[in-house]
Formats: C-alpha cells, sequence, structure tokens
C-alpha cells in the first residue's frame, strides 16, 4: 500500500474503534449495565482531548433518551446526617421497585482532593442493591467542571433508565446553588437547636428549599425538634411565593426510627404530580438548560479576557484602587485594548 | 490664514471650550453650587458620545475628592412610606448642620418614564432646604445604565462635599442588589402584619439588611408593629452572620409621630464608627469598585458576543430545547464560530 492509503486506513481503522466503543458504552447504559454507566461517567470526566470528543458523541445518542427521572437534591451541612438519611429515603424508594442513582457534588473534594462519597460503606444497602448506583464526584476538577460532569451525568443515568436521581451536596456554597439549578426538587435537612447549628447553611440556600426536614428528631431531641421545626417555619413564611407557587414543607424525622422518612417520598411525588399537570417542570427543566448555556458560555468568554488581559486588568484595577479611574472608565479601557 | 492653519485654530478652540466646561462644572461643585452638580449629574446621564468623553474628564477630576461620606441605601416595597420616613430621618441629619444627598434608583421608571422622585414635593423640607439635594432617576435607561450613573452620581456629591448620601429603591427588584452593591449601610423598610405585605420584598433583599425598621408604628398599629419586630428578628436570626459580623437590628418606628427615627441615624453611626475602626468601610468600598469592574466588563463582552452571534444563539438554543445537544456542547459551538 501506497503512504496515503496506509494513512486512510489506519484512519479508518482508529474511526471504527472509536466508534464501536461510543456505541458499546451507549448500548451497555440502554441495557442497564452499571459498569458501562460507571466507564461513561469516567469518560465524561476525563480532560484528555480525544476523550471528550468521544464523551461528546456519548451524550448526543443519550440525550434522546434522558428526561425521564425526578430529579431531587438533597442538601445539609456536615453533620446533619445526609448518608443515614438518603439510605433510609433511597430503600423507601427501592421498594416501590424503582431504580436509584446517588450523584455527589462536593466542592471541597476540589480541594482535599477527597469525596463526600468516598466510601460507600455510609449507605451500605443502597451501595449493595442492584437497583441503585452510588457515584462519588470526581476529584481535582472546578466547580464549574463539577457542575457540567453532574449535569452530563443526569444525561446518562437518566438514558440508563434510572427512575429517581439524587444530587447530594453539602450545604456550605455555590454547590447547591449550582445543584439547585438541575433538579426539579430541592430539600434541606437541618439539625434541630436553632442559632449556631444553623449557620452552616449558606446565605439564600434556605430560599431555594422546596421542603426542609429536621433530622434526628428521636430520643431527647423530639422536642428541640419541634422547635425548630416552627421557628423555619415562621421564617420562610417571610418569603414571598415561589414562581411555581409550591409552598415549601417544614418537618422532622429520624433516619435511625425511620420516622418521616417516606412522608418525604411522598411530598415529592405530590409536588411532582401537581407540577407535571401544569408543565412546569418540563417547563424548568428547559429554562435550566438554557441558563446553563448562557452562564457557562458569559464564563468562557470572560475567562479568556482575563487570559489574553491580564497584564491590563491588573493596571486598571491598581488605578481603581487608588481612585485615578472609575470602574466604569476601567471597563472602556480593556474593551479598548481588546479590540 | 491656511486652511489647515485655520483647522488647527478651530480645533484649539473647541478644545479650549470643552475643557473650561469641563473646569467650569468641576469648580461649581466643588464650590458646593448645586445647580452645576445637577448639570454634571445630566452630563453622566446623557448618552451622546461627546458628553460621555466631557463626562470621563468630569469624573476623573472629581475622583480624588470622593470618599468622604456615609452612603446609606434604603429600600422598600411602594407604600410602605419611604419618602416620609427620608423626610423625617433627614431632618434629623439636617439638624446635624449636615449636608444631605437623595438619590433614587427607580427600574420602574425604567418602563413607565415615570419616577418615584419625580415630584420633590414628597419630600417637602428637604427639597426646601440648602443643605439637601434631592435628584430623581433619570429615565429611559437600562438598569447596568442606572447602576452607573448613580455610581457615578456618588462621586460627584461627594466632591461637592455632602456628608450623607442616601440611594432610595423601591425594593421589588435587581436594583436593591445593584444599591447594596455601592453603600455602606443597607436599611430596609417594612410595613407591620406578617405574611402578604411583607411579600412584595423580593427574594434574598433581607439577607442583605443592616437594620429593618417597621414603619407606620402608631395608633392601632403598635401591637402589630411589634409582633412583626420579633418575626423579622426571628427571621434574621437564622442568617449566618455577616463578613464584618455587624448584627442586623431590627426596630418599630412612626414617621408620622417622629418615633425612633433618630435611634436610626444613631444606628447608622454606630456602624460607621465600628467598622471603621476596623477598616472594613475601606475595603468594603475597594471591593465594591473592583467588583462593579468585573461585572460591567463581564456583562459588556456577553453583550457584544450576543450581537455577533444572534443568529448562531439563537439556532443552538432551539436545539438545546430540542435535546438535540446538551447546553456545554452549544456553549463550544458558539465559541467555536467566534474565534
Amino acid at each position: 500500500m501506497k503512504n496515503k492509503q496506509l494513512d486512510s486506513w489506519i484512519k479508518k481503522r482508529k474511526d471504527q474503534k472509536k466508534k464501536r466503543s461510543v456505541d458499546t458504552l451507549f448500548e451497555g447504559i440502554r441495557n442497564g449495565n452499571n459498569s458501562a454507566l460507571s466507564a461513561s461517567i469516567t469518560l465524561i470526566e476525563s480532560s484528555l482531548e480525544k476523550d471528550k470528543k468521544l464523551a461528546a458523541q456519548l451524550i448526543k445518542k443519550c440525550l434522546p433518551f434522558s428526561g425521564n427521572s425526578i430529579r431531587i437534591a438533597i442538601t445539609g451541612v456536615p453533620g446533619v446526617g445526609k448518608s443515614s438519611f438518603i439510605e433510609e429515603f433511597g430503600k423507601t424508594i427501592l421498594k416501590e421497585k424503582k431504580q436509584l442513582c446517588v450523584l455527589a457534588v462536593d466542592p471541597s473534594s476540589i480541594k482535599s482532593g477527597g469525596s463526600i462519597l468516598g466510601d460507600k460503606t455510609r449507605m451500605d444497602s443502597l451501595s449493595k442493591s442492584e437497583n441503585a448506583f452510588i457515584r462519588p464526584s470526581a476529584t481535582g476538577i472546578t466547580l464549574g467542571g463539577v457542575a457540567r460532569n453532574t449535569r452530563e451525568s443526569i444525561i446518562l443515568c437518566e438514558a440508563a433508565n434510572y427512575d429517581v436521581i439524587i444530587i447530594e451536596t453539602v450545604g456550605v456554597g455555590q454547590s447547591e446553588i449550582s445543584a439547585h439549578s438541575m433538579v426539579d426538587f430541592f430539600l434541606v435537612l437541618m439539625l434541630s437547636g436553632a442559632g449556631d447549628e444553623l449557620q452552616g447553611i449558606k446565605r439564600g440556600i434556605m430560599e431555594l428549599a422546596d421542603a426542609v426536614f429536621i433530622t434526628k428528631a428521636d430520643g431527647n431531641n423530639i422536642n428541640a425538634s419541634k422547635i425548630a421545626k416552627q421557628q423555619i417555619k415562621n421564617a420562610l413564611h417571610l418569603f414571598p411565593p415561589k414562581d411555581n407557587n409550591w409552598v415549601p414543607v417544614t418537618e422532622i424525622c429520624s433516619s435511625k426510627e425511620g420516622y418521616n422518612i417516606s412522608l418525604a417520598w411522598e411530598i415529592i411525588n405530590q409536588f411532582t404530580k401537581e407540577l407535571n399537570d401544569i408543565g412546569w417542570i418540563e417547563n424548568n427543566r428547559v429554562e435550566q438548560k438554557i441558563k446553563a448555556f448562557e452562564n457557562t458560555l458569559q464564563s468562557k468568554i470572560y475567562f479568556d479576557l482575563l487570559n489574553n488581559q491580564k497584564e491590563n486588568i491588573k493596571e486598571v484595577k491598581k488605578q481603581i484602587r487608588s481612585n485615578k479611574i472609575s470602574p466604569y472608565q476601567a471597563v472602556e479601557e480593556i474593551l479598548k485594548k481588546s479590540i
């Protein structure tokens, strides 16, 4: 064979191989093969250029099969008992012969290299069940990266026919806003004992809640939990109504005693039913996607500008600090230079 | 004279004239001439290219003389009694031989062409005083434009030696976030009677409050006001502490009876003293300026992209809506096209 022919032959072979691997993963996902799903999520988390291309093809294939799950965010500060809650909550769902995914979003893992779901043993029976899929968040990536990975993981999990997808976050930062922007229902877990314990929750998070559950309402803690429930109810009452007119529910629960855990699931079903009927869920999901597009586009082009104009921006910031130019004049300086 | 000489002579004359007008305005401002201040604010509000250049020169001259006032935002829904409160509050300040500015930010005026301070008669004694300067917001501009104008008006008013600057907003939208980003102290006015009346305040605004004053605490309304005070206190308690550790104050007041109005001024003085001592005020102002620069830069370049790629963006949004591509793939499409 001539060199040119050989090159073309090699290229063809490679393309076939790529296609086969994307096709294999896709078929595995559609057939409910969890290893294929796991490998696919690893693929979309990869930062290698060639993996990115394959991931894009895979997601494109999965997209038409996505959208058929209930998407729930569960958040709360460390110590609130998220794992125990999700374990019991998940068991309730599995009993209904439904399939459950738990995806973790953990910004602290970006710094520490650890992960809230690093050991699956914290959700013992879920991780043993064939009908549950637990996936810790990838480490070593930026928050924007985590958001993208999680949003694309949801697509894959839905193509794998999972009925319920839980996004677990730690309740202390930007990741909750991000999780809120990709789910239908936002559940906040809180500890009883108003004041100090509640302060771990970041400003603005409480307002996102569709339901607040006060955990560990057992033993000596029951009364304190009831008081906390009333306080939180009063506080939520001060917020204006949501655009979908859903009134957030506040309840107490105990994972240890299995108390009110199935109530949480009933509330979510009620929510889904009511808001599906008026078309809100579908509409909200479309809006979420468009928003994700716009936000990502905006931050990408800004990031590029920051890189290209690094020195100039440093200089104008110095001038702003020393009151030599106004912030708006500084913007004009930079825009002039970047034409 | 030859043509070339003539041209050069005309140009020189024009430059002198421009310089003189900027210099005249600047001297007027520094000498406490309110007509000059008023004309200057009109100049920075102008959208004509030649006015913009003059405005930039004027602001540059004023910048070194800015920064010496207490900057306060006062917000509340229509009907809460903002004008009456500001009238009484302002009188307290004038009694101390201080000079007061009231600048209005009113997003509704953008749509309606009206203005909350359209007739100054609502603040009768303030508008009659030589030591008070009341400026309604300009109409027919975007919110970003209002923010810029207000921020630059503050610079001019400070160069004119005003001691206290009040930014008045209507409590129902983005303008509060904007006002919060340019003041030291954020005062929220609320009506008694929890529930419906409070719902006019936009989500997220309550959290910005350094103080909440419940208005119209007079006559039959006193008890309801006291109950509202306790409810709001409890609600604010649920928010985590502010970065400056200031604990928001909740109080009742009556503009009609002059009750607790001077208390508001005392609280602000206390705030200013405490936070000046630890350097927070200065630091916060620098951060605000840097943030204004970054946000404006980000939205300007995004706006340009939206304009240049209008058709392409419309197309990818359609594909996102119909589940043909993911939001992130759509971003890559657009970025590829804009290189």
